[in-house]
């Protein structure tokens, strides 16, 4: 089996993703926010590239039924619902909603790995639970970081190094690495014990902090706090059944 | 000062760098080769994005003033003077001439950085000569790995933390490293004892070992071994003169 990192969501452009199952990682805060709803019961996530994608969208939706959500520069987008900091989707807010988001970097990743049979959306706190059923579905993996704005991303690499460490300790196939791979790897191992001094250190994470939003970036680095694996699948990021296969809401 | 690492070229595409100077890697093997080239005394060298761009430049040139330079999938192409080997850039070959070379990554890298007031071509054999003209300049560093078909390249990544940490060896200032610098600088010093290895161990280094080219790979681990800087000015790749702007020989 081979795992596959792609740094920065360019480096697969384009390319046939039809034999891989993709897991997408945007740390900072995309795939924290979709683990944190989805595991609080919301009906799904949407996501969008811009914010007028997201409000034409919203358009086929009853008001009670939806909740836009997402930022830009960090802050929530203004007549939205929700911004992107994890801790804003409790169940209180999002159980029983349709969360139509749009974010700088994850939702552009997510679209980027459309191609892929199945598209997990991974972060720190869901690194075990998505990774057997990713192995189950017994095809090379392709982990994707979404970097930020078109840049690599430190906090998304050592996601990823985690999530390359978790599946090659659950297979019994030999494993080839690629160059990213081992790289994530790399950077895994050497933050591990630290993961929240290595997102207090990117350039991301010092940003937030900067905005204001270190409680963010905090509870990113938290592992392994959610059993949910949520799946893109028709446009809807969903859980994965145990089968395998999307149970779509929509 | 600021010392920024692209993974990969397409990080970098459509961003003005007008106010940095540019080192570009790709150590298997076009830097190696230009490296070589220079120190050997050829006339320059003009890299090119194709076959048939190379063969409209030649015909500016009289048959014995040039050489054509250049591989795809690794071997040196019909009818070409040379490949992509650096041990084939000897003084015998080379010294007088002007070399048109089209690679793979290394010439669509360079292109990628032109609009950098000053391109250096660097790899191993060159870190040290490189990094005190390029402090000189004063200016913030972007260091670009050529990567291989638009992929992450581990080596070029290894270099390019080799030269983060020259550059920042060197200089008095406060040094502002980004997440691809961080990253770059920790496989270095990963790998700096082993670089041999390291390079054996590259998806790359691999792909040329299988195709008859692991001496290559061998060359291209040796570090400072040239006192040359080779710098792209107006379409040629040229020896940087001491005070800092390029000795233009075309």
């Amino acid at each position: 089996m081979r795992i596959d990192v792609a740094l920065v969501p360019q480096e697969i452009e384009g390319k046939n993703l039809e034999h891989v199952t993709a897991i997408v990682i945007d740390v900072l805060r995309a795939s924290t926010c979709i683990a944190n709803a989805i595991a609080n019961g919301c009906d799904g996530v949407i996501p969008t590239v811009s914010v007028e994608e997201a409000m034409d969208i919203s358009r086929a939706y009853a008001r009670d039924d939806y909740l836009l959500c997402g930022e830009r520069k960090n802050e929530k987008i203004d007549g939205f619902d929700l911004g992107n900091s994890p801790l804003e989707y409790i169940s209180d807010r999002v159980q029983g909603k349709k969360l139509i988001m749009t974010t700088t970097n994850g939702t552009r990743a997510i679209r980027t790995a459309k191609t892929a049979p199945c598209v997990i959306i991974g972060g720190f706190w869901n690194i075990s639970a998505c990774c057997k059923p990713a192995l189950a579905l017994d095809r090379d993996i392709l982990i994707v970081c979404a970097g930020q704005n078109g840049r690599f991303a430190m906090e998304d690499a050592i996601c990823a190094g985690g999530f390359a460490d978790k599946l090659s300790s659950l297979t019994d196939a030999r494993v080839e690495e690629t160059d990213g791979c081992l790289t994530a790897r790399l950077l895994y191992n050497t933050f591990r014990e630290r993961l929240e001094e290595a997102l207090f250190q990117s350039a991301h994470g010092r940003n937030l902090i900067n905005t204001g939003f270190g409680e963010d970036v905090k509870a990113a680095a938290v592992t392994d706090c959610v059993e949910v694996v949520p799946v893109f699948h028709e446009g809807h990021i969903v859980p994965m059944d145990i089968s395998g296969s999307a149970k779509v809401h929509a």
